[in-house]
């Protein structure tokens, strides 16, 4: 194991977080490794704006500084929420040098700003974010992304992984097509997972994303869980995989399987572009 | 008023709907113009497969026929939910030159056909649909249909058309947004309403649709009603309107005020395209 300090940058590009768990990933941080991870949470991440870690401007501002700062080696997003598309356009155009010799890591919302972030040409990564202290059996997710953040160790990734890939929320990814910030995704497996939301959202969702011509090019799509699927009325007579396994076949892209991603504490980290 | 008989037929894209609601919509068409107004339901309204009324082959088929009908002045949807958008693409792609010499009908989960529909030459309404006889006040909105399709009656549309106007349930225009069906909507005026979204939802939808640059090209948005929203937690802090006109801000659209459409008994009818 590579025994340099790693510093952490934590920003909260949607919603805040209160200081107590700030405290408590510091804390669990230091006892996973002693010495070797240095969690700096910029003060934004405790604003409130309404549905947010501040307006705006403060958060764009927050995650600006924050990449753009050369003694940071990731820029680890708080958590989730929304709020993250409402400025990622913006603070991808303010990106330095500096912001592409780090890491970025989290999910759901953040999908906005890995698919603008990777699209700049950044080091971006699908995975656990400090809010997820809270999940039962969080701790643990926690550590899966420290673990991976300081040492890139192996069995923190999704073990699918082979080749160009991709993660993203469903319901995000498909709010983001068309934007300036969506990545140019061909060559690449797609994971995806939900939560929260009705099955046909989330057929409607897949309908979105897969008629795009340029989904095409994907080398094909594996289904993350999505879990507290709301009822449907009536009942949608398919659950999630056979959604996707159909949309897949009407595009002819290859549904390759189950991956390891959801919103839960068995979150596996899934780098996007080649294994890193 | 002119006195010709209207043939309208009735098909179901998306949710089925009962019989007895087919025979009170009937009734209620011939209370209101006595031998001046014929209502065919296709038989698909009332199938059952799953969430929607009857397979997609067999929803496809129905809406195909009507359209293709020379025998009918006006194709009406019975109804929204979802399912329109799995079968636009197919449907639009199989109009002949009869399908371009009437007129649809619909809203909500209908947006999916008359942007594609539209886009492909033909006369579409945004407007109420038969079931919406269930709702508070309903006779009037179904009435209010009837009289438009029979006889263009001026009272029956959205008060402020002026110039090329189109309408559309603001999350189903985010979910085909570069999908083949898209129309062109440079130089319109975008009504838009929307119901049951938390106020998030309604920001990123509204995110999603004005960040396309092509909507750059939009003479402006109105905005109808946005009801029971659900709630956000915690409080958005913005009402639908400040939200709405806030978008427009950002990309320079203008935002012209308030539209009178919306999931309600109320809702005017916005043709597309130039007033009809």
């Amino acid at each position: 194991m590579p025994q340099s300090r790693t510093r952490i940058a934590v920003v909260a590009p949607a919603s805040r977080i209160q200081p107590a768990l700030a405290q408590e990933v510091a804390a669990l941080a230091e006892a996973l490794a002693p010495g070797r991870v240095e969690l700096v949470f910029h003060p934004q991440c405790f604003l409130t704006s309404g549905h947010f870690a501040g307006t705006d401007e403060e958060r764009a501002a927050a995650l600006i500084e924050a990449a753009n700062d050369d003694g940071f080696d990731a820029v680890w997003f708080a958590r989730g929420g929304y709020g993250a598309g409402r400025i990622a356009e913006q603070a991808c155009a303010a990106l330095t040098p500096a912001a592409r010799r780090k890491t970025y890591l989290g999910y759901s919302d953040m999908g906005f700003l890995l698919a603008g972030l990777y699209a700049r040409g950044c080091a971006v990564a699908h995975g656990p974010m400090p809010a997820d202290l809270r999940r039962s059996g969080g701790e643990a997710a926690v550590a899966r992304a420290l673990r991976y953040l300081a040492d890139r160790a192996p069995d923190t990734l999704e073990p699918h992984l082979d080749g160009k890939s991709a993660a993203f929320n469903i319901t995000v990814l498909s709010h983001l097509l068309g934007l300036e910030i969506e990545p140019d995704l061909t060559g690449h497996v797609l994971m995806l997972e939900d939560v929260s939301e009705h099955m046909y959202r989330i057929d409607r969702a897949m309908l979105h994303i897969l008629s795009q011509r340029r989904m095409r090019g994907l080398r094909g799509v594996r289904l993350g869980r999505v879990s507290d699927v709301l009822p449907n009325e009536p009942d949608f007579g398919e659950d999630e995989e056979a959604v996707v396994q159909r949309w897949c076949g009407r595009f002819a892209i290859p549904y390759l399987g189950r991956a390891d991603i959801g919103h839960d504490a068995g979150n596996k980290i899934v780098p996007f572009g080649e294994p890193r």
